[in-house]
Order: structure tokens, then C-alpha cells, then sequence
């Protein structure tokens, strides 16, 4: 098996000046019709053809008049004008002809028989008359080059006479799916397929970018097939974007195209996620090879094609905006590489706290989850917590204003309520980050929260949450707001195969479990009753493998990558399967006394407390709401 | 003939609460493709319906294997591991078949030969495993409702398994323009014919405002014919707008089809321009009829149409952006509506300054020239020059501040000078504003301009400008760059068909003269030359008139209003009227030291000293550029 398993790590500029360099993207022109060029960018001023109006016309309503025979018409001597001699009816934009050479507004005459018309003031030469040119002189420029036309320059360019308009021409970005792995959405997922969307993800961003994408059929891990489509996109575009197959893996064929079938310019870049990107150049055209990993692909793509993409469109890009933050966790960074941290924004107590999102490859969610993005410099080793960081920002700052943190346990809930809160007011949102309820209570001591969500039992009193509060909170006036009533316990596959009864069952040889993150409020429970059994820790098999929301736990077992794992029943039920009840916990909000009084915490408030609320998790099952949004000051 | 020239004058707020509660409009939802999703709104919460990936997954390019297999193996104590038996190879997202539990990367093994691998470390269990649900978690939330979709949205959502989406449905606005003075754009334009282009400018905001325009073909003012069609566009949309006709003129029929077809609510509205609107109910949609001024169309339009339509796409809008700026004349306005002046924005010396534009409700060109709108409240009676106040932005502020503000005398060549500046770098922009050259240099003595285009005769020295800068500006350090030498003279109709020579000629009783507005360098001119003469301007026809551009004045020559008007070479060529030089003068930029290094002064510098310049100079005509770009310091 030949493999070619080194990429170079070359240098983010770098790697950008030779791609721009070598692409040598020309723009082009096009002519299209005014009516349609809404947002497209002008390679000429634009003149006028025609003044506008084009003509001497009424600026009112009213009659025409010879300026001269109306002098020295006062009330005590009125003039009386006669119809067709005097003077013509005459509407808003009727062209003044001769003799006449001035307008009476029809407010300011007076109708008196026989067509004749009495004024009492005088009207002077050219007055209500718009002349010739008073919007739009012929020949003046309506608008510049390299100017983004808006409604109102469409407006004024066909009332400029002009009905064609040159402007930049999209650039037509080629899309080629690969790999023998991916299947259209739609239809029947298999095991060890996974749905084709980076290609539709780069399509949209083509678009947003000012481009024309043209996304071509999924191409199996074929040397000669992926030949010709690549050919043809090459023959059909201006820039070609092949996606996955970029590494270094036995089916990754796109370096080794790019060579055959032009210059091979970068494999290999020093960015993390994104390390393996191809950069080449076939028949004069810039070919950009993207990895797989969705993040990789997002990162690539905007490092490599958005600037080719908006420069041949003629775009300027709006620079990016960013914000100082301070960082909530530290962050480890390669030296070798630049590192794209996807980021949580959230505004508490007036500083902007950045909280690094899941920092794989793979993880699509992090970018949907992002308000904005921190780069850690090659040669940099990352970032103490408490830092202040810069920020590229993904959102408006006043959305991310208007986001409650909540930085804590993980329940299903927590997505029902954002949503709620979201419909009834889009202007408030809420955030969640699931770091378990120990975590929580963290977040909310270092100021990085607004509330956290927790369920910790007190082994001494069988009491939930409060002591914990009273213990880590000491000098914050603070509030638990009553949330729901849960049920928590074992989730095993569907039929339970294995016959698991009860805990002590975690000690068989042929059972393997999947645990919680420790802080978590399940873990703490979990590690209770194995202490209250008596049973050693490294005697249960995956005691060690740790997750970090009752979904990924869920799934675990679904999967069969264990047989068991603790949870709550709306995960179990979620994921189909069978749920063995241990008891019920209380699963409340923490929160300082100071923010309840926020118009978005009194939302929150307003949903959990709402009807629409308890039917929703009456539907979901495990939960009861008898206490929910009860305040208990602390 | 029965005209119905009284219109109400309703408080903005008013009608548009009247309005929005009579229209009720109902938020539809559509199922639409997620790949063509980008930009609109979703209805309900997107939830996954498969987990991504949806099996355990090799997160790296290497050799699966049971990590008991591989335990205890070191650089002293290599383990062996046989294909097939103890490992297969496996690529990035291939699924992790039973037995194995573990993957190594292909950069930790050493092939020996037979299919055999060495290892010299140890794999610990699930180690390079995308666990199932790494990304998504099957139900788990992907994007909530009323949220705004993306290409990363796209990117999630397809890998979640969801094919179509919930949205809401763009609101159909049908759009009929109206009247019988309008053509099509692209056909042969006759005395009293203005080009048709409200219904595009329209067509183009309900776009930008989410909805779903239909554009009807124009009709004429007849009665009939106007209510079939808008029975037509009714049955057909969820909004209706037609354009023109609203107000009061002997052929303005919105009012009463309205009131014919459905119900009338509002005619006539407190706003300047805008006041002859039309609000209905038709069918139980909501029609509106906006009037025919561009600027009346455009301010009616957005008043009611705006958030009737993003409120039925779902849309969010962006909140207005306003900022603080000086006044720079005084603004008399009406106590009787509120008043939407068109404003020019620029940075001097730290300072924005509004410049408020044409205020003529048939002013495309003041739309297509703002930087902001200011809104006089009804019952203001108007601010005075030095206030500060309130302006709404229509830009960034950022490119206000990239923009070179040029106060002072008009000529062509300041349209091809903002045209190159902008074509060689996009950022910077050139605004003038034509106030004649003793404007201009007032502009610079209170701070409102960076620099002034003036041309201003010292009759006692025969020299230009300098004297008038040293008078008007004794206490700044000011530099003059030389601009062109630019001929003056008399533009008269195409063949001369009154036969005048000199200025002489003016006296005749059949000659009709069109002036400059006092202050103009132009207008001094004349004044200069007639008071030589020994002339009394009282004894010229139309001496009077003021027009503040060259163009201006020869387009009135050109229509026949006037029969002579003073100008440049330019102007007269570009309208296609013969020209009787009277001679040569100096054409500068009055500029304060302070702002020469300016990086936006110094790329005018290099546009005005470039030969592209020179040679488009060249070409129009009546220009000499020996001393372009020279500085003087005064």
C-alpha cells in the first residue's frame, strides 16, 4: 500500500500570496439589464442618457398661466383667468408648453362659471415648474465604478435612460463532492455512510461571497473518475473546489491530481483545523482541495476561496469586527499552527467572557454554536484562563448582549426553552453550555454566567442544590429559581439483552459502561451509590471513559459502544432505549438575586412558567413541573 | 371636472397602527429544500434525525485494532501486530468494526514486512474514535425557530438528516405602475414621457425586504382598466402597491378604486415628501398607493410597506444606526408634517457634518447621494446651523469618515476625479457639494469641507483665488493645488438661432437669460462683466433665474426656457449647444495644510497629476492641465 503520508505545514500567508499570486484571477464584465443588477458592483460610471424630466413639467397640480397676465392680482383685484386663453388644466409631471411659463396651484384659484378661473396673488415666471434636468442632468454621472447598486441607483439609472448596466461578472465556483463514504440527504443512511453537506455548506458561502457555485454529482474515490469531473469543472469554471480527499490517506487522490493534471502549489498548510489543504493550479485555474472535516472545509474555503471569490466579483469585503473578551478556560495551542477556536460570547456584569466551543475537526455544531472565532498565532502555546482576548465576532454584539448564560448541567430542556424564549421574543436568547452542575457553580463564582443549571444531591440531608450554593456562593446574594422534578437512571439497549437489574450488575465481565464528566451532577450521583455499595471504581469496565451530556451518552449505548450508562428517561426515550429508574433529582437554576430583574431572565421566567411549557415536557416524559419557576432566595 | 383636492394629514404612527391592524397580515409557512434555504426564516426548531456520524467513526487515517492487543508495548519492548488479525487498515471516517475498540495513526506504526506492523506504544481503548453523535446527537436541537439560516446551518442540518425545512413564506407584493405619461425604459422618450422606474426601485426594496415581488404591466389613467388590474394583483398577492395616483390631480384614481373595491383607511398622511399616500384594505389585503415622486415613492414605501413585509417573511430588521452631526445650514420646516431631508455626512477634523441635499420630493439623486436622513418632527418648526442632531445612517460610518469632503464651485471634472479615486482604491470617496466658490470657502472657514474647488477672479490683480483665500482665511495655514485652466463662456442653442455675439446681447428683448446662483465664481463673473459694460441686470430677462450648476444652466438653454446662459466648455458640448468662449480662468482647490497628508488628499493628488487624468480631460474638452497638482502654500 503506497501511502503518502506527509503533508508540508506551510505558513497561512504564505500559502495565500502564492494561491492569489498563481490564480491570477482576471475579472470580467458582464452587461445585464438594470432592472436585475440588485447588489451586483459596477465596472463603469454610469451617465445619464437623458435629463430627468426630460422636459419642463408641472411640479403641482393646477393651471398653466403666462407669468405676465397674472401681475398685480391681489384680493381687493382679483384677475379672471379664461380657459384655453389664459390658461390650461394642468396635472403633477404635464409638460408646461407655449406661451405658458408658470403654474397655479389648484388650492389657489377659484372656480367662477362660464370656464373662467379668479386668482387674487400673482404668479411668478417658472415657479411650480420642475425644469428640465432638476433631478437628472443628461450626461452627469448617476453613480461611480466599483459601486454596489442598491434600489434607489436602479431607480435613478432608468430614470437616467439607462436599461443596461456593465458590472462584475460572478466568478463561477465549481463544487465536486467526494469520496466513496458520502450519500445524498434523503436517502437510507448505512452504516459507515454519512450525508453529503460540505459541498451545500461551500455552495451558500459561494453565494455569500459573491460568487456563482455550480455543485457537481458526488464522485466515488476513483483516480479516473475523479479526472474527468475534476476536467470538466476546470472547463466550466473559473475556480474549482474539490472537497475531501485533501489528506494524506490511502483514497485521497486530490494531490496527487493536482500534479498530474497541472502545478501542485501547497499539500499541507499550518492551520489547525485545515492542515490538510491542496492548493494548485490546472489549465491557468485556481483548484483548491478541502478537507472533509466539516470545520477544516469551513476554514480552508474562507481562508482560500472567499478572497478569490469577492475580489473577482468586485466586492470589498465589510472588514471584520472584532471585540475584547475574556477567556473562561485555558487554552492549550500547537506551536505548529495557527488554531481556529470556535467561540460561546456571553455578556455578564458587563465584561464579554469568551468560552472556547468543542475544539475537533468534525464538529459542525461548533460552528453553528459560534458567536465569533479567536486565532492562536503559530508559535503561540495558547491562553491562561482570565486573559483578555480578541475576538473575531460571528454575530452582533447586541445579540450576544441579549443571550442569558447558562453554563451548567446538561439537560434536553434547556434546547426547549431557548426555543421558546426565542419565539416569543427573538430578540433574547439563551445560550447553554454544558459543563455539569459542579461547573456551573464555577462559572457562576468566576462571573462567566448568568445561572447554571445544577442537580447536586447532599448526601447528609438528601437535600438538592441549596447547600451546594450556600457552600460555594458564600458572599453572593443569590436565588435558586425551582425548576423541574427528573427522573434519573440506567440506560440500556432496547429488550435489555444483557439483564441488567441493577448497579451492582456494572461489576459483570461482559458489561462495559460509559460514565458522565466528573462536576457532573449525574456523576455525583453515580459516584454515591458505587461508594454506598462498596464497589471499587477500576472494577467497572469504561468507568473511565467520560461524556459529557446524557444525549453522547445515549447514544453510546445505542451504538453498542457500551451497555450501559446513566441518564435521564427524555434521553433514553430519545434515542429508543430501555430505562431503568433509579429516582427522581431536582434539576433547578442558581442565579444571583442582581440578575433577576433582567428583562430576558423575566422571560425565561415567563416560559418555564407557561402552559405551553408543561405540555411540552409532559409529551417528553420524566419530568414534573409542580415547583416549576418558584423563586427561593438564598 | 371634479377634483378632489383635499387630502387628510394623518400623524404618521397613526396610520401606520391603522394600518398594520387593518391588514393583519398572517405569517404563511412553507416546506422548502434545506439547500435552498439560505437567508430565510425558520417556523418551528430543527431537530436531528440522525446522529452524525451515526457510527463509530476512525477520526484519523491508520490501522484499527483491539486495544488489549496492544498493551504494554514500548520503544524497548515492540509489540507485532498482524493484518487481518490483529489490526485492518482503515481511512479517516471509516466505520470501527467489531473486534476492534481502538485506532493508531498511521505515523506511529513501521511496516517489517509479511503484512506485519510494529507498534511501540500502547493504545489505549476509544483513542482516534468519533464516537457516535461526536457532532450531532440525534433530537438534539440543530438551530431553534425564528432564526435566520446560514450556510454553516445548511452544512448541520444536512448532516443531522434533514432534507426540508419549515420557513416562512416571502410575502407576494404585487406592484402595478401607473400612468399615462410613463415608458417602459429602452424606448424612444417624447416631450411629456418620463421613463417608468418606481416600480423597479419598489420591486428591488421588497427583495431587500424579504418579500417576493410582482411586477404588472404599466397602466394608463383609466378607471377601469386600473381596477382590473388591481382586482388582478389582489387576487394574486398578499400586498398590494400601486404607484402614483394617490393624490388629488383630475387623474389620480387610487383613492377613489379604493374606496370603489374595499376600504378606504387613510388619504394623506403628515409627511414631507410623501403626504398624498393611500392606505386600503382590499379583499381584506392591504393595498397601498404611494405617490409618484421618487422620493415621495421611496419614503411612503418603507414607511408601510417595510415592516408589514418583514413581518410577514419573519424577518427581524436590523435596528436603525444613528449619530450625533453638526448641522451646516439652517433647515426651515414645516410644523405640519414630518419631514425626511436627505442628508450629506462627512468627517472634518473629527466632526461629522450634515449637509442636508435637495429637498424636492422629485430628487432621485438626493436618495441616490445620502449618507443619512434626518427627520424634522412635525411640529418643528426647524434646527439652525451649528446644532447638533440625530441622523439616521444609510452608510457605514466608516466609509463617511474614508470620504473627502469638497465644498464649493461645480464642474465636471469632479465627477471624473471621485470616479478614478474610487476605481484605484474603493475605500476612499469623493463627495462635492456645489455651493459656488464663495460657499465653498466659507464651508472651510467654519470646518465643514476638507477642501474647496473654486475659481474666483481678483478683478484689481487679474490673478485667481489666492487674494480670496488670504481675505477670507487670514488666520489658517492654507494651501491652494492647482487644478485646471478651464474655459469660460456663453452656451446658446445649437446653430445660435438669436445670432448673439457678446454680452451685449443680453439687452435684447427677445433673448431670455438663465444665471448662476450669487457666489458662484461663475456668477461673479458675469456680474463682473456686466458692471463693466455698464449694464443694470434689472434690464436682462431672466437675470434672475438662479441655477447652481454648469449643467443646469445648459440643460435650460437646451429645453428653450433660456435662450443664453454662462458656462463651461464641458457643459455646452456634453448638451450639445454651441459655445462662445469669452476666456480662460483658474480652477483650484482651496485646502487647509493641515489635511494635505491626508492618505484619501494624497490619492486625489495622485489621481489629478495621473495621465489616465490628463487624457480624459483631453477628450471632454476645454481644459488645460499644465499646473495640476502643483501645491501652493499660502
Amino acid at each position: 500500500m503506497d501511502r503518502n503520508i506527509y503533508l508540508s505545514n506551510m505558513n497561512i500567508e504564505d500559502a495565500l500570496d502564492l494561491f492569489l499570486e498563481k490564480a491570477n484571477l482576471h475579472k470580467e464584465k458582464e452587461i445585464i439589464p438594470v432592472i436585475a443588477s440588485l447588489g451586483r458592483i459596477t465596472t463603469e460610471p454610469m451617465f445619464a442618457k437623458y435629463s430627468s424630466p426630460n422636459y419642463n413639467a408641472a411640479a403641482m397640480d393646477g393651471i398653466a398661466v403666462r407669468a405676465s397676465d397674472t401681475f398685480g392680482a391681489t384680493e381687493v383685484n382679483p384677475i379672471i383667468l379664461k380657459e384655453d386663453i389664459h390658461f390650461v388644466y394642468i396635472d403633477t409631471g404635464d409638460p408646461i408648453m407655449e406661451p405658458y411659463d408658470s403654474v397655479i396651484m389648484i388650492e389657489d384659484v377659484t372656480e367662477v362659471g362660464n370656464g373662467e378661473l379668479k386668482i387674487i396673488a400673482s404668479a411668478f415666471p417658472w415657479q411650480h415648474i420642475r425644469p428640465i434636468g432638476e433631478d437628472i442632468v443628461a450626461h452627469e454621472m448617476i453613480i461611480p465604478s466599483n459601486h454596489s447598486i442598491r434600489p434607489v441607483d436602479i431607480g435613478a439609472l432608468l430614470s437616467g435612460g439607462l436599461k443596461n448596466i456593465s458590472v462584475y461578472k460572478k466568478p463561477r465556483v465549481g463544487i465536486i463532492p467526494t469520496g466513496t463514504e458520502i450519500v445524498e440527504p434523503g436517502t437510507k443512511l448505512e452504516k459507515g455512510n454519512i450525508f453529503e453537506s460540505n459541498s451545500r455548506m461551500i455552495e451558500n458561502l459561494v453565494i455569500e461571497y459573491g460568487g456563482e457555485p455550480k455543485r457537481y454529482s458526488p464522485v466515488s474515490d476513483n483516480y479516473e473518475l475523479l479526472k474527468e469531473s475534476i476536467q470538466k469543472a476546470v472547463d466550466e469554471n473559473d475556480i474549482v473546489v474539490v472537497n475531501a480527499g485533501s489528506s494524506a490517506g490511502s483514497e485521497d487522490y486530490t494531490k496527487a491530481l493536482v500534479d498530474d493534471m497541472g502545478e501542485l502549489l501547497v499539500h499541507g498548510i499550518a492551520a489547525k483545523p485545515g492542515k490538510p489543504a491542496v492548493l494548485g493550479i490546472i489549465d491557468g485555474k485556481p483548484v483548491l482541495g478541502v478537507p472533509g472535516y466539516p470545520v477544516s472545509a469551513y476554514i480552508v474555503f474562507e481562508t482560500f476561496a472567499k478572497p478569490l471569490i469577492s475580489a473577482g466579483a468586485g466586492i470589498r469585503l465589510k472588514k471584520d469586527e472584532y471585540a475584547d473578551a475574556i477567556l473562561s478556560r485555558r487554552m492549550i495551542s500547537s506551536i505548529q499552527n495557527r488554531e481556529y477556536v470556535r467561540i460561546k460570547l456571553g455578556k455578564v456584569r458587563g465584561n464579554l467572557i469568551a468560552t472556547p466551543l468543542s475544539r475537533g475537526a468534525g464538529i459542525t455544531m461548533s460552528l453553528v454554536r459560534a458567536d465569533g472565532v479567536f486565532e492562536i498565532p503559530q508559535n503561540s502555546e495558547g491562553h491562561e484562563a482570565g486573559e483578555t482576548i480578541k475576538v473575531r465576532l460571528l454575530k452582533d454584539l447586541e445579540d450576544i448582549e441579549n443571550t442569558i448564560v447558562s453554563i451548567g448541567s446538561h439537560d434536553l430542556i434547556m434546547d426547549v426553552i431557548a426555543n421558546m424564549m426565542h419565539k416569543k421574543n427573538s430578540e433574547y436568547n439563551l445560550s447553554s453550555s454544558h459543563v455539569g452542575s459542579m461547573g456551573g457553580i464555577m462559572a457562576l463564582k468566576r462571573g462567566e454566567a448568568h445561572m447554571a443549571p445544577i442537580h447536586l444531591l447532599d448526601e447528609k440531608t438528601g437535600e438538592y442544590n441549596i447547600s451546594y450554593i450556600k457552600r460555594y456562593l458564600p458572599d453572593r446574594e443569590m436565588a435558586l429559581i425551582k425548576g423541574v422534578k427528573r427522573v434519573q437512571g440506567m440506560m440500556v439497549k432496547k429488550g435489555n439483552p444483557k439483564n441488567i437489574k441493577d448497579i451492582k450488575d456494572l461489576l459483570c465481565d461482559d458489561i462495559v459502561f460509559v460514565n458522565r464528566q466528573k462536576g457532573a451532577g449525574t456523576r455525583i450521583l453515580t459516584d454515591y451509590l458505587i461508594k454506598k455499595l462498596g464497589i471499587d471504581e477500576a472494577d467497572i469496565q469504561g468507568y473511565e471513559r467520560e461524556m459529557t451530556t446524557h444525549m453522547a451518552i445515549a447514544a453510546a449505548v445505542a451504538s453498542g459502544s457500551a451497555d450501559i450508562g446513566m441518564g435521564v428517561f427524555s434521553a433514553a426515550k430519545a434515542m429508543e432505549l430501555d430505562f431503568i429508574s433509579i429516582g427522581n433529582e431536582d434539576y433547578d437554576f442558581a442565579i444571583p438575586v442582581e440578575f433577576l430583574h433582567d428583562d430576558m431572565i423575566q422571560l425565561f421566567l415567563e416560559v418555564i412558567k407557561s402552559e405551553e411549557f408543561k405540555a411540552e415536557l409532559e409529551e417528553m416524559g420524566g419530568y414534573s413541573t409542580d415547583n416549576t419557576g418558584e423563586i427561593i432566595t438564598i
